[in-house]
């Protein structure tokens, strides 16, 4: 442990799937902190060995939970911050998070300076790996679990208003990291169906275009794309799992479905 | 070199600003490879230095231009990804870039076998670093140099039906790498401020609530929240630079824009 005047926190993005996809910027500032925390609560990494992460680091890891953070208020992180340095490593790339953000605010009202390495984000990956421009895509959003049986309809309303402008949208798929509950891109699609059923905007047809993505980041990624009935069919594998919603198609991003993502070749002839 | 009986091409992302943000498994793929490309025409790493990274990955690096990309459409990748292991190294998350897109098509086509590591990506960086929440950003839009003084009105519309929907819209700035020409924050501001003049929508004025981020991903990376007028003043130092323009604020949104980005007390009226 070194001699520090005053501490500081560093969030520090490890990126997709696995420990691997950490930087060596962030790497370094593991090394040399005083204490190193982990969140791991609001993502899933499904290649992350935490023996693995610490032999690399050549330093413990303390798991946070969800209530350290949301209902202590990450006391715990914040006190050693006040006099040591310390490092809270979080999944994809950090501040995506609201919980991260206050956190952050936290810390700069108890003077704790703060710094933060970026990681590989689910939202860039999804966007390059879906074969669709990414300045096209409008907002993303989340398909919930259903709450008591109660399905939201706002992720059918953002793809309709997404679709109205010609604009792509990203679904993240619900994942409870701490109930070990991860949606299925089937489960994402059948909540769309049903949303489709009392609705009825022709959001969610058995020909609506859909792309799939299935462990982004990792050695055995899957993209692909097909119309919703015979996506509901394909094997993706084991989560974590995202769904896009293609809007208006150029010629070329058609052209990249159907050569990276396996799309039926015919929907080159739904390009005007 | 390694005997390998079949060529492949893996896209690595460097991720922001300078070598040390690439990640291990980036690291890796280029050490291993027999082959390495960097293309890095696109965007700005102003802390990368080639001769470190070279160092870094024990490999030679070899700097791909704009023409033998767009003109000669990578063959000289290509042809040595038919035998051997091609590593193409880019700024950011690769495949966000049509340019990268196009190539892994090509090399689809000729059977090569491609792979992406992913790389922090200025996407997700300034979602982060604005402090708003991401998934209240409508459509990202490019504010271009003017075109033979033709000011292209895309960023202003889009920002226009972003707020219109209470959305946040993230711009990038323009980057004409191989000439150094970075465009700033005021000259994005500026650009606006005629487009305003000319449309009357009241998307830029005095009073508009602004975001500037300069070099996400550096150890001295700025954020500022201001109005527009006073932030034209403001002093971002050296490219790259993003500019973020607020839609509807949450609370939390505001509050965090205030401690983190040093935005004005009085942002907290606005809030409904």
């Amino acid at each position: 442990m070194g001699v520090v005047e005053m501490g500081e926190l560093a969030f520090v993005g490890l990126g997709l799937n696995d420990e691997t996809n950490v930087s060596l910027k962030g790497l370094e500032k593991a090394k040399k902190a005083d204490v190193v925390f982990a969140e791991l609560y609001t993502n899933l990494m499904p290649g992350l060995s935490i023996q693995r992460l610490e032999r690399l680091i050549k330093n413990r890891v303390q798991m946070v939970k969800r209530q350290d953070l949301e209902e202590k208020n990450g006391e715990i992180i914040l006190t050693h911050a006040e006099k040591a340095r310390v490092v809270l490593l979080v999944a994809g790339d950090p501040l995506i998070a609201t919980t991260h953000i206050d956190l952050r605010i936290r810390a700069h009202k108890k003077g704790i300076k703060t710094s933060v390495v970026h990681g590989a984000s689910i939202i860039s990956a999804v966007f390059g790996l879906s074969c669709l421009q990414n300045y096209k895509f409008g907002r993303s959003v989340t398909i919930p679990f259903p709450n008591n049986g109660l399905i939201s309809e706002t992720p059918y309303n953002v793809i309709a208003e997404n679709k109205k402008m010609g604009l792509h949208t990203l679904c993240f798929l619900d994942i409870r990291a701490e109930e070990e509950r991860f949606m299925t891109i089937k489960e994402g699609l059948q909540s769309l169906f049903t949303l489709e059923r009392r609705k009825r905007q022709g959001i969610m047809t058995a020909k609506t275009l859909v792309v799939g993505i299935a462990r982004a980041g990792s050695e055995n990624s899957a993209v692909k794309a097909e119309f919703s009935k015979e996506l509901l069919k394909y094997d993706f594998g084991a989560p974590p799992q995202s769904l896009v919603f293609p809007g208006k198609l150029h010629f070329k991003e058609a052209e990249a479905l159907v050569a990276l993502a396996e799309a039926p070749e015919h929907i080159m002839k739904m390009i005007e």
